[in-house]
């Protein structure tokens, strides 16, 4: 028995998308967030603003993906992942806001919405939905670095991926080892239900910002963020990790950390080091939380 | 010619819907906003993420509200709002959230999908909608004072509404003098349209944080807040708008003032005085920003 099917209710696909909706706004405003954007910060081209009409915008598409599905229907991870990071620019300017987001959210959008399980999802994509997962990057202007095997910087990219017939699992299945998000498309989304569990562990104690906050930092001090990787290499990642776990090591509580948090916060801000990954971890995790019951 | 007409595009009821969303999530995160609650700042029993979780799960009655209807069809506002207010509280556990917002945009949505004047759709109310509207009241569980004509207590005020034939539009006349909410009814929406030029105005050389502020306390100092009004008195409105009047006095942009502001934020919360009606009208104002092209 797949873990999606634990459900309060039939989800229908305006209540599953206003969840996702939900929770990728519940994730930018929960602050103090180390190193991302939240409500009291924002990167210099991209703000707390650009964030919040991203996850409002992109409704009809989250609302699409709940759609029901037959069994073996194509489902169309990759275009509805492109067609949400279109309309994702549509509503704001400031770059990409959800993309890793997009990618965890919308095959569980669809396994949720059609009671199938996400990883059977992921594993039938086709070689169709890596050309659109392609195609989406130079919208959601994505700066990776993930799958060296298809350089984005080539022109043919796409072409090879059609004439190798290379599914979007497959691509996934190559970037498993140095990215978060390819690695829950292969892992079955196990570290956005424990995320979830947690989110809703937590929330039984403290406010739903301090919930998000502390899964947010455990999260960040269990693995290295690979965004953070990509960025500035594995040591990097790794000690940005070491440090979130001295930060958590010990509380039970927000509160009585809240000065390491601030401390680690302004580090992270002044070295432009955000992990990303993990953010987009927490909004898949917020989302399932969400379905599931978790209530505001 | 009415001034809804000038559209950047032929609005579809998904769209408008989600612009209402951004309208009130825009809102409530605007900040410093004093005396309300915004990114910073909760009430006791209703929090920013109430506030956040109330605009995102009303999405469905509000694309419902925005779904073209031909002319002298039955509009139903009442039961919209019924439905909204309903549909806020399933979403968060921190009460009256956005009744006032409701009361506005729900005939804006109207009046815009159906390419119709808000002032028609409110003139032509029945008593249904005023019954539909008093049902609203206690799902919100909203202090008011605003028709002492029905006094709320009184257990048989449907009844004499539904005698009477009371329209719901009659009631917000009986309230025009009083609420700020039901003057926008019975004046066009004036302010609410005069709102919106103000935001456009501003975000074209501030933040849109800041232009929102920045409105909020320019229409407070133009005209004392009934949410306070009905709480402490006519008194205490004009004085708080003539405090909000010496804050932006003088200022071309919010950080020359925001000394000014945080203490006038700190006094308000101090005091418990919440300008709640100038924060609807704000809702309203941005809903018809963004319908025309404002741009995050």
């Amino acid at each position: 028995m797949d873990k999606e099917v634990e459900l309060p209710e039939t989800p229908n696909p305006g209540h599953l998308a206003r969840c996702a909706q939900l929770a990728m706004v519940l994730e930018v405003a929960a602050s103090p967030k180390p190193g991302n954007v939240d409500r009291d910060h924002d990167y210099p081209d991209t703000t707390f603003e650009h964030f919040l009409a991203s996850a409002i915008g992109t409704y009809p598409v989250l609302e699409k993906a709940a759609m029901p599905q037959g069994v073996g229907v194509y489902s169309g991870v990759g275009a509805l992942i492109h067609a949400a990071a279109k309309e994702s620019s549509r509503w704001q300017r400031g770059g990409n806001t959800h993309f890793g987001a997009f990618t965890l959210i919308i095959p569980l959008l669809i396994a949720m919405g059609s009671n199938r399980a996400v990883s059977e999802i992921v594993e039938k994509t086709t070689s169709e939905d890596a050309v659109e997962f392609y195609r989406a990057f130079s919208i959601a202007d994505v700066r990776i670095d993930s799958v060296p095997e298809f350089d984005l910087d080539e022109s043919n990219s796409i072409e090879r991926i059609q004439e190798a017939g290379t599914r979007l699992f497959d691509l996934m299945k190559l970037s498993a080892g140095h990215d978060l998000i390819a690695n829950e498309w292969v892992t079955g989304f196990t570290r956005t239900f424990r995320c979830a569990d947690l989110i809703r562990e937590k929330a039984a104690t403290m406010t739903i910002n301090d919930a998000i906050v502390c899964t947010f930092l455990q999260m960040l001090a269990e693995t290295p963020d690979t965004f953070i990787q990509t960025k500035f290499g594995r040591e990097k990642s790794v000690e940005v990790s070491e440090r979130a776990f001295e930060v958590i090591s010990g509380s039970r509580d927000l509160d009585s950390i809240k000065h390491r948090v601030h401390e680690f916060d302004e580090r992270l801000i002044r070295e432009k080091v955000n992990p990303g990954s993990t953010a987009d971890i927490i909004i898949g995790g917020l989302f399932v939380a969400l379905v599931r019951g978790l209530e505001v």
